[in-house]
């Protein structure tokens, strides 16, 4: 039966910092670091392998991605990189520390915009230092201007369908690195977890998740790798 | 004007320790680790930028290549790992001191195997703790059991014709991170070098390599970048 093993980056440097990051391309920390170390060799005591890995084109995924397979001895594994699993766009809250947001409009609203299911935060503005429309790596993609979480599944469900489930569907064991909001949106879809749900469930960093599933795709066992 | 750059891996143990490596997996040295930094730094502070990236199946060739990219902030520029860039496979001398193989059999037989354009060193036998026939990296494909230079140009050119020349016409700017010998294999063909002098043209670890290339894929300049 197919497995699927999800894996959110370690600690970015914005994390720490407590910022809002969205698409901007932050580096991991030394913890991030250690943190991707540890679940790369956790994955390969456990004896879990791959055949093919899939991951955004944000540094820090693909960096977790990277020492991950280094732990493994897995660099020679296929690797595809792809927008559509990139973090959530926080359009204008890029950048903006979310302490220093709340005091300036209010905790109601910073909890709306980062747990209501489809109300996007502000739109970047034309002349935001954090804007990547002009960044080749996003050429001939229309990069957002701000996402709610039911954006970022709209743009992360065809990605897997078109591109994932088939791997997975060929017999493929599958490793994907990501982001919080883009593996919120393959977690609510494998575990049908509703709406009003999704926003709160918290994915930690470096934490390799295991996902059993049916011929059909379909969950029958969900756990993180450390709790067995 | 097409533009191709070169790189062979950063110092790995076993060029370290003097011993044929061929086709096993070897780790970059702290050293090489260093040489691949210097490289992408290089590389960005020219100005050099990719659109494509090819390398071997082998670890010091990917982890060459992805601190390279790390180092030019380019770690989403899309990757293919392929077999056919792999180091040329020294057969039986797999894992030897090339000092004691001097001793053993001779400077000149070893000069042979080392040199020669199509002798291949003797077959690895069956029994080598060194034979990667089962290693499902290389599920699907014969595994060689030897190499002569000429043997390792013989699939490395059909690959540069069918994956890396048409990436180079439709336009793509490329980067391949490969071996001394699979790196020769291209300069020979690129640059028009005959049999007899190949074998001895040295190729430095962690030295980019500049090919400017004409609408035909004719070299028209090539040079260390450091050099320039």
């Amino acid at each position: 039966m197919p497995r699927l093993v999800l894996i959110r980056h370690g600690q970015s440097s914005w994390n720490l910092e407590n910022r809002f990051t969205g698409w901007w391309d932050v580096d991991v920390t030394e913890l991030g670091i250690e943190e991707a170390r540890a679940a790369g060799r956790l994955l390969a005591e456990r004896g879990l392998d791959f055949d093919a890995c899939f991951t955004s084109l944000q540094s820090r995924a693909i960096k977790t991605l990277n020492i991950v397979l280094e732990e493994m001895r897995r660099l020679w594994l296929p690797v595809e990189k792809d927008w559509h699993l990139n973090e959530r766009h926080y359009g204008g809250l890029t950048g903006l520390n979310k302490a220093e947001t709340i005091a300036k409009v209010g905790e109601e609203q910073v909890r709306i915009w980062r747990r209501s299911f489809d109300i996007p935060p502000p739109p970047m503005e034309e002349d935001s230092p954090f804007d990547l429309s002009a960044d080749r790596r996003y050429a001939g993609i229309e990069v957002p201007r701000t996402e709610s979480l039911k954006d970022t599944i709209a743009r992360v469900l065809p990605y897997w369908e078109e591109r994932i489930a088939p791997a997975l569907r060929s017999g493929e064991r599958v490793l994907i690195s990501a982001h919080g909001n883009s593996l919120r949106a393959l977690v609510k879809h494998l575990s049908h977890i509703p709406d009003d749900e999704i926003t709160g469930l918290e994915i930690p960093t470096g934490q390799p998740i295991v996902y059993e599933l049916d011929g059909d795709l379909n969950a029958t066992d969900r756990y993180y790798l450390k709790d067995r």
